[in-house]
C-alpha cells in the first residue's frame, strides 16, 4: 500500500490473483474476451482510478493474453502509465476527436483494436447493466461484430470482488478511520443556528483531508445531510436552510481511500427528542445489534435481515427498503457493489472477507433515525470498519 | 429562484416552456413517448435533483399528456413530491424489491406502466448514449415492446437546453460567485508544505458552504488538484504528497447551484517559475484572450477554436484536446452537456444564451498550465460567469 494515496496501490501479485480469478470464470462461461466498462472493475484489475469514465473507456481481458488492455482517451494514458502496471503495448489510446463527437465513434476504435490484439474472438463478454455500458455501445458492438457472440457478463467481476483480500481490508480500515473522524467532527460542529450546507462542508473537509497519516479522497456519492422534516427525503441534497432546534439531522456518508469505501450514517438530534422519537431510536439500536449478532460465515443475507425485521416488528415498526448491501471499491454514482443485499429474498451465503454496509433506519411521517455499521466478515463473526458508537446522538 | 437551495427551483411557466420545446421536437421526429434517463434532462424538465440515479429511474414525456411521468424507487417519491410540480398521478414508484435484484427487473415495471398511462405507443424515443441507459435496458425494452418502434433520441433534450433562459443564467451567475470564492480561498491557502489533499479540502469546504447568501452543493465531477510533475495527469485524484516548492499546482473545479455549474481552472505556481514556464503561461493567456474576443452570436465553435490555435501556434505550441464544451445542468459523471465542443470539426453556430467552459491549457513533458473561462453568449458578445483574473498565479 502506497503511503501517498497515489501510484500503484498493491503489489503485482495481488492483481495477478484477481486476473486469474476472472479468467477462470471466463473459461467456465466460454468467453474469449471480457469488455470491462464498470470503473470499479477496471480499478479492481489494474489499480486505475482517474476520473476518465465520463468519456468512453474499456478494459479488455483476453484469456490468452497475460495483461489486460486499456482503451481510452489519449490524455488519460498518462494516468494509466502512472497508476497501473500495464506495459505500453497494453495502453491503446484514441485521439481527442473521438470525444463526444458527431462524426467519430470510439466504439469503432475499440473494435478495430480488438481485431488487432485479440488472438481469438468468438465469444465476447459485456457488462450489460453497467452505468458505463450504454444502449448505444451495445447496438454498435452488435453491428460491428456480426461474427462474434456477445455474452452477458453483467456482475461477473462484482461477484468475484465481493470477497476481499487482507490488503483490501487494510485499506477499508483506513477508510473507516476517516469515516469516524467525519462523524466526530460533524457532531462537534452541529448547531441549531447552522445552515445544512455548512454542516455538509464540515463533513467534506474531513473526508478530503483525512487524518495526518491517511489522506482522504472523494466518495462515490455525495454525503446526505438532511434536517427537520426533510429527514424523510433519503437522497435529496442539503439546502441553505438553518437547521433549527428540536430536530433530527440525518447524515449518511463514507470515508474513502484508494476508492475503497467504509460508509456510516448517524442521526444527530439537536435539542430534546419526543418520547415517540426516542422509541423509534431504541427500535433501531436494538434492531441493528440483533442483526449484527447473526453475522458470520455460513448464514444467508436473508437471515441477517430477518433478525432486524423481527426485532423492530416487536416495537411495531417495519422497513420496506433493504437493510444493507455489499461494499468495496466505488466510483460515481454508487459505492455499493450491486451484488448481495441484506433482504428477505437474497439467499447469498455470507463468507469470510465479504464486506457490507448494514443500514438500518426507520421513518415516521416527517422524521426518521438512522444508525448504520460497515463491517467485514471474519472467520468467526465480523470486524467493524467504523468504531463510532451505535446510538442516537443527542446534542 | 428559491432562496434556500431546495424546493421547486423555477416557476411553472419555465418548465411549461421547456416541455413545449421538447414536445415540438418529438412531433417533428414522430415520437409518441420519450424515455428520459439522463438525470440532467430529468432535472431540466422537472427540477428534480436527488441522488437517485444510481438505481433505475425514468421520466416519460408523452405528446398527449400535459405532465411528464416519473418512474423510480418508492423512497425517492418523497423527494419528487417536494422538488417538482408533478401531481400524484404522475409519480409512479416501484417497490424496493426491484432494486439490484436477481428476480425482479424495473424495466418490466416501466413497460407495464407505459402500457397503462400512454394514450398511444407506436414510436418511443430513447437516449441511447446516456450514462443511465444501459445495454440491458435497451435489450429488455426491445423484447418487451415488440410492437413499438424504438427511435434514437440521444441528446434530443441536450440540444434544446444548450440555450439558457434568463433565470438559468441568473443561477449560473450564482455558481460563478462560488467558483471565484473557491479559487480565491485556494490561492490564499496554498503553501509548499501542504499536502495536495489538504488543498483539495479547502476547495471543497467553499464549494459546499458557498457564500453567506448562496449555499453551495456538490459538483458533478470532483475537483482536480495536481502538483509538480503530476500536473500533467489531467483526471487523476489528488494524493497525500506534500506540494513542495517551485512547482505548479493545477486546479480544475466549478461552483454549483441547483445543479447548474460554472467551472474554472487556474494554475497556482508556488515559488519561482522558469523562463520556459512563463513563456508557456504567456501563450495560454494570449490564446484565451484571442479566442474569447471572437465569441458572439453567428460564429461557429470552430472559428473560436481557430483563434486559439493560431495564437498559440505563433508561440510554437499545439493542444490536441478540444478547447471547451457547452455547460449548464450537470450530474455525475460530468458537468458538460455533451453537445457543442470548441474544436476544429464542430460547426455549431454559437447563439445567444449558450454557455461554454473555454478551457485552454498547454502541457510540456512533465508540467502544464491551465487558465479557463466560463461564459454565456449575449446579443453582442459574452458575459463572463466567473470574474477571477485570467492569468498565471505566482505565489
Amino acid at each position: 500500500m502506497s503511503n501517498f494515496g497515489d501510484g500503484i496501490p498493491f503489489k503485482n501479485v495481488e492483481f495477478a490473483l484477481r486476473i486469474a480469478l476472472v479468467k477462470a470464470e471466463m473459461e467456465k462461461r466460454e468467453i474469449d474476451a471480457l469488455l470491462i466498462s464498470e470503473p470499479s472493475n477496471i480499478c479492481y484489475l489494474t489499480g486505475y482510478e482517474a476520473w476518465s469514465f465520463y468519456v468512453f473507456q474499456m478494459l479488455v481481458v483476453h484469456r490468452d493474453l497475460e495483461e489486460p488492455v486499456w482503451i481510452g482517451r489519449f490524455m488519460d494514458a498518462v494516468s494509466v502509465r502512472r497508476m497501473t502496471y500495464l506495459s505500453d503495448q497494453s495502453i491503446r489510446p484514441y485521439s481527442d476527436d473521438y470525444v463526444q463527437s458527431v462524426d467519430r465513434d470510439p466504439v469503432d476504435f475499440l473494435v478495430s483494436q480488438l481485431r488487432e490484439f485479440c488472438p481469438t474472438l468468438r465469444a465476447v463478454g459485456v457488462e450489460t447493466g453497467s452505468f458505463y455500458y450504454s444502449g448505444h455501445t451495445h447496438v454498435r458492438l452488435l453491428s460491428l461484430l456480426p461474427d462474434v457472440q456477445l455474452k452477458d457478463a453483467e456482475l461477473l467481476i462484482n461477484w468475484i470482488r465481493i470477497r476481499k483480500s487482507s490488503v483490501e481490508i487494510e485499506v477499508m480500515r483506513e477508510a473507516g478511520v476517516i469515516a469516524d473522524a467525519m462523524i466526530k467532527e460533524a457532531v462537534d460542529a452541529a448547531e441549531p443556528s447552522m445552515r445544512e450546507c455548512d454542516l455538509a462542508a464540515v463533513l467534506y473537509r474531513r473526508m478530503i483531508s483525512g487524518t495526518s497519516e491517511i489522506g482522504g479522497v472523494y466518495t462515490s456519492s455525495a454525503p446526505y445531510v438532511l434536517s427537520g422534516t426533510r429527514a424523510g427525503e433519503p437522497h435529496a441534497p442539503w439546502s441553505d436552510r438553518i437547521i433549527g432546534t428540536d430536530v433530527p439531522v440525518n447524515i449518511e456518508t463514507a470515508g474513502c481511500r484508494r476508492r475503497y469505501h467504509s460508509p456510516i450514517s448517524r442521526t444527530i438530534f439537536l435539542g430534546k427528542p419526543s418520547d415517540a422519537y426516542l422509541k423509534l431510536a431504541d427500535a433501531v439500536t436494538e434492531g441493528i445489534e440483533a442483526a449484527l449478532e447473526v453475522v458470520k460465515p455460513g448464514v444467508t443475507c436473508a437471515e441477517v435481515e430477518f433478525a432486524w425485521r423481527e426485532t423492530v416488528a416487536r416495537h411495531g415498526f417495519h422497513k420496506e427498503a433493504r437493510l444493507g448491501y455489499s461494499i468495496g471499491i466505488g466510483f460515481p454514482p454508487t459505492w455499493g457493489e450491486r451484488t448481495a443485499s441484506l433482504r428477505a429474498s437474497d439467499l447469498t451465503v455470507i463468507d469470510e472477507g465479504m464486506a457490507f454496509h448494514m443500514m438500518p433506519g426507520l421513518w415516521l411521517d416527517n422524521t426518521g433515525v438512522t444508525i448504520t455499521q460497515s463491517f467485514v466478515v471474519t472467520a468467526r463473526g465480523r470486524e467493524d470498519l467504523t468504531k463510532f458508537p451505535r446510538k442516537l446522538i443527542v446534542k
